[in-house]
């Protein structure tokens, strides 16, 4: 099937693009001696965490119990929950799941350390537990130091939970610049210091698991750290474009839309907004526009509502009528991933996969 | 069932609240003689479609085909399809729905007409047109004056199309200040001079159809207007309050989340962030918050990532720990019903319905 035979608007994935940003990725963990545990909220589809599998991964990381259940399908050895399991109904479901493959969770306080033992114990189970560290993106983790240790502590002394190691999120650096290269030489050292400190009171450090898709290829210059877990890095967007983590070329996916209105003078109106992209703006904020489009690119896609996209083509030297259709590279495409039922894998011009997002919506 | 035994994110609709802003809407338009067709985009679920008829409404609005098809569970008498339908796929779908249901569409171009006319012809059907007017949004819609007088006769000679009069979108009319209501004075010359160019033409006007939920309550000083469209209404939200177009009391859909982290100093994470509520921002932008936290309204929930919601209780004089529950009022109602797969009505704290959001994600 030609793309021009779906309807709009429909979201693409160039499948040679994610093919080689699987690969690069592989590769580079391979050659690093790193354990690959890709991000699969990025996707969302158990099809992909199977690709993900088969070029390297050692296994899957999930956000919530729902994305565990459904990427069983991919059939990953063992899966990280990147996200601390509150309440019974969602630590019973946990339980169902690691009857069925390896779970360990990341979690940061000793009330979900003691919840996840009480349901690991109700069930008969076991429970890798990674101790979350704050490495100054100010979301969840104990600070490292004295904190940190008594949480290890206290996840190590509660039975049956088996304590791996440590986990951390760098989602503040971004960049290239010397900021950047301070916050990851910081980052470093911070990790080190933990995996020291756990040492020393001899809890475990198997796994020191952190890494983003922006320091991703700075991975290695992290010491002590054995596991990253990339999401976005297997599609790409234009954040990850602007916080130099890849090349335009890499980005694998783009929004086919349609032209609906062409009254606006200089501009036009595109069949998707916000339930089609997501409103999250480009980081850094700096310029306001929700996507590239292809096919004119310096349009700029400045506002959206629910429903329509407004594409101001003054600057753009292009023009465009009712019924034309558009490519536009999105912002942020673990949102816009979420928002489609099924998604196109496309080769050229022509779809050779459709894939239902099995996992969208899966916010318990 | 009570609401503690729900797991989170949960999106809860308060049934009362909602009931009174059902019946409000509808005694206003009764007592103005204003046919009152709601914009079902903001529930996307047929029985709130059929509860909105059931309490006056003459017909629904939908802005998808995608959208009509599942609200024709609602057994509407009709439908309008407030947006232009574009291409092949789109139109032999609505021509489905069309057998089932009387069909308008609103458009704005000389195209989108062409297309519908053929598609309609082909069906043997007969297709009821709005014609779109830009009263200033700048979104869809021509310019009142020659070029609506222009699209009008355009639709009007369109066999088996049967223009039915105008449609717009005051989308950028909000508050209650002089400037608003400047605009309104504005806005009612703009129909007023519309309909009487389309009279002397001979062009049909027994549909003037427009308004929103910010100026819903004005509706009745827009001279001509006949028909109106509010959607979010039967929920309200914090950007509705912002705009004075309801009270704080009038805000029937609260999120339940959970507190997951309190690692950070002064705050906390929940379990809801732009997967959950989406990332729109309060209207106007002057406050970067995300939604009011009930238990304690003087707390900033003030950044998102996809699952965590950050929340800063520096000026909040409360405190919270991990496996809490809060409820949060999100800022726009209709972003955040799109991303839950299930919503429930309750009464007190007592889940007395439970609906699936059937129109959820039908982008198409």
């Amino acid at each position: 099937m030609h793309i021009s035979e779906l309807d709009t608007p429909a979201l693409l994935v160039d499948l040679d693009v994610m093919e080689r940003n699987l690969q690069r990725v592989a590769d580079y963990a391979r050659s690093h001696q790193l354990r690959l545990r890709p991000h699969t909220k990025t996707h969302k589809i158990p099809a992909l965490g199977r690709r993900q599998l088969d070029s390297g991964a050692v296994g899957l990381t999930v956000a919530k119990v729902g994305e565990a259940e459904v990427m069983l399908g991919a059939e990953p050895p063992d899966m990280l929950v990147a996200y601390p399991v509150i309440g019974r109904q969602k630590l019973e479901r946990l339980m169902e799941v690691a009857r069925r493959t390896e779970m360990t969770v990341a979690l940061d306080s000793f009330e979900a350390a003691s919840q996840l033992s009480s349901a690991a114990q109700a069930a008969g189970l076991k429970i890798n537990v990674l101790a979350e560290m704050d490495v100054g993106m100010g979301r969840v983790g104990v600070r490292p130091g004295p904190e940190l240790l008594e949480l290890g502590r206290a996840i190590d002394s509660l039975a049956p939970l088996r304590l791996r190691g440590i986990a951390f999120y760098p989602g503040h650096i971004r960049g290239n610049d010397d900021g950047a290269r301070q916050a990851l030489a910081e980052l470093s050292a911070t990790v080190r210091g933990a995996v020291e400190d756990f040492r020393r009171a001899g809890l475990a450090t198997h796994v020191v698991s952190g890494g983003s898709t922006p320091t991703l290829f700075h991975s290695h210059e992290i010491e002590g750290l054995n596991e990253i877990r990339p999401g976005t890095y297997i599609f790409n967007d234009r954040n990850t474009v602007a916080c130099g983590a890849c090349e335009r070329r890499d980005c694998a996916v783009t929004i086919l839309v349609t032209v609906v209105s062409t009254s606006r003078r200089n501009g036009l109106i595109i069949d998707g907004g916000s339930k089609t992209f997501s409103s999250d703006l480009l980081l850094p904020a700096g310029e306001r526009t929700f996507g590239e489009i292809l096919e004119a690119p310096r349009a700029r896609f400045f506002q959206m509502n629910e429903e329509h996209g407004y594409v101001d083509l003054a600057d753009s030297g292009a023009s465009f009528r009712v019924g034309d259709r558009l490519r536009v590279l999105p912002n942020h495409v673990c949102v816009a991933m979420n928002l489609h039922e099924v998604v196109y894998g496309i080769r050229g011009e022509h779809v050779k996969q459709i894939w239902r997002v099995e996992g969208r919506g899966k916010l318990q």
